[in-house]
């Protein structure tokens, strides 16, 4: 197993937390009674190295609510199910027709595109299975809900960034508001969310925390189209350049760079702002905004 | 809205259980904050006219068990959505690359390829929206657990069709068993049991209809073969002739016609008999078992 290359910032290491997601996946592949090539070509995918934010965010949001055991992994482990489906049918050629991902060959490059297509399909029901049969009832189903609109939602998401099929009379703002909060927003907030409803959030801390995600979904996602003009391919994993290429919505092409930098810099206080319910903030949760506000990948 | 046509039986009428559905998917659509085109896209596909022949398993597998209202028609939506999904992905050019559904060409064709990859994977997660929001607590997760296990199944069975990637040391007779009972059989045998458990049935009904709902599956998919040999085209609104023209397992090509037929005469008795737990077998169930049996499309 590889083991996901370490956030960039100073004092916050999510690499523990990326391996415990990698492990309890790769075990939770095993169990599966899958034909063998099926099965590596949904390792190859699932297991890639990676930053593992999203269940990352699920761990730490609820490690921030509770000093308790939850079990957290398993909502962590089942958003970053989602969010390799969502990779491997957005890199497909009919979509954003993509080579790299994470450094690597994308699925349908490495295997072929009905492997590719059907890996997708299976990891969102695996996903769905993991939390009915792994949580215990009276989690399972808030979270299989949330996790299940959150999907709908960036599916959404795609249809507008892929598609340009928008709701009528929108802004150019609006619209890539609209791609932003859907595409990458909703699993980043649906991944806090499922962490604090583990933790048994109280209404107040669901609320701080949903406000927190919104904060950090958008600014991760303002840095995602930042980086794409302003880094090699090499340095991403992914092909850099992109989105000029395919004319796509960004904050910096809509608004300017500058402008893109100081909507990060308003966002990162945001999301500060947020956690200031807390009598102590959560350290992990606070380092991370800022993590994230000067990733440089 | 386009009536679906009537199953051909001289006494069911399927039809008016089709149109129950096709009321409700249309409006559970209604209710979705979709993108204009891509929700059209979503209804061309979904409002297709069609047999609806899962959804009407589950309505009547209530209707057997209980005169009480149930709410049987919420996870009969969800299974016609899944069943959908299936459908768009798999005639999509990298799978079996087909150009009509239904009488009419293929969603991909329609659209594009773009939009059918987008519309499947929003369909399966709408699916479990479905059932999470509008089914009272103490049924959504068990109906979500049975619909999420035999979606993955499904997967499974275009996996093992699509791809050929089986497990180990199969005979062909072997491989072709694990294709249809898990392409066609996971999803009917769901169907039943959502709609049992739903009507509160007792592990003993629970097992009758699932013993039911494995005859009428497999009896499905072996008649399905051989329409593809015996009909045309334009009386499947599907291409007929793909199996061979795509050296695709059978029943017929690999025992023949002869004892294909055979076959599906022992699952008719097979299904029969599973309804004889019933003080009184269910006049609906049981007339489907020869509806199936004698289809000629």
């Amino acid at each position: 197993m590889t083991t996901p290359p370490p956030a960039v910032h100073p004092t916050l290491n999510l690499a523990p937390l990326a391996d415990q997601v990698q492990t309890y996946l790769h075990a939770f592949l095993q169990e599966q009674a899958i034909s063998p090539q099926f099965h590596q070509a949904l390792q190859y995918a699932l297991l890639a190295p990676g930053k593992r934010l999203r269940p990352a965010l699920t761990l730490l949001t609820a490690q921030a609510i509770t000093t308790q055991n939850t079990q957290a992994i398993i909502p962590a482990a089942a958003i970053e199910m989602i969010h390799c489906f969502s990779l491997i049918h957005d890199d497909l050629p009919a979509m954003d027709d993509d080579d790299l991902r994470r450094g690597r060959p994308t699925l349908h490059k490495k295997y072929d595109q009905a492997t590719a297509i059907l890996a997708g399909d299976i990891l969102q029901s695996l996903a769905f299975q993991l939390i009915n049969t792994q949580l215990p009832q009276a989690l399972a189903l808030p979270i299989s809900n949330i996790l299940a609109t959150a999907t709908s939602d960036m599916i959404l998401g795609q249809v507008y960034d892929t598609l340009h099929d928008f709701p009528q009379d929108l802004t150019d703002i609006q619209k890539l508001e609209l791609i932003h909060h859907n595409k990458t927003g909703a699993l980043i907030i649906a991944a806090c969310q499922m962490g604090a409803v583990t933790a048994h959030a109280t209404p107040q801390q669901f609320n701080a925390i949903t406000n927190y995600a919104q904060a950090i979904g958008l600014m991760f996602q303002i840095v995602d189209d930042i980086l794409d003009i302003t880094q090699s391919t090499q340095q991403l994993g992914k092909t850099a350049g992109k989105d000029i290429q395919q004319n796509k919505l960004t904050y910096p092409a809509l608004i300017g760079l500058a402008a893109s930098k100081h909507k990060i810099s308003q966002l990162q206080d945001d999301a500060h702002q947020a956690l200031s319910i807390f009598p102590k903030p959560p350290q992990t949760l606070s380092q991370l905004i800022d993590a994230l506000a000067t990733r440089q990948k």
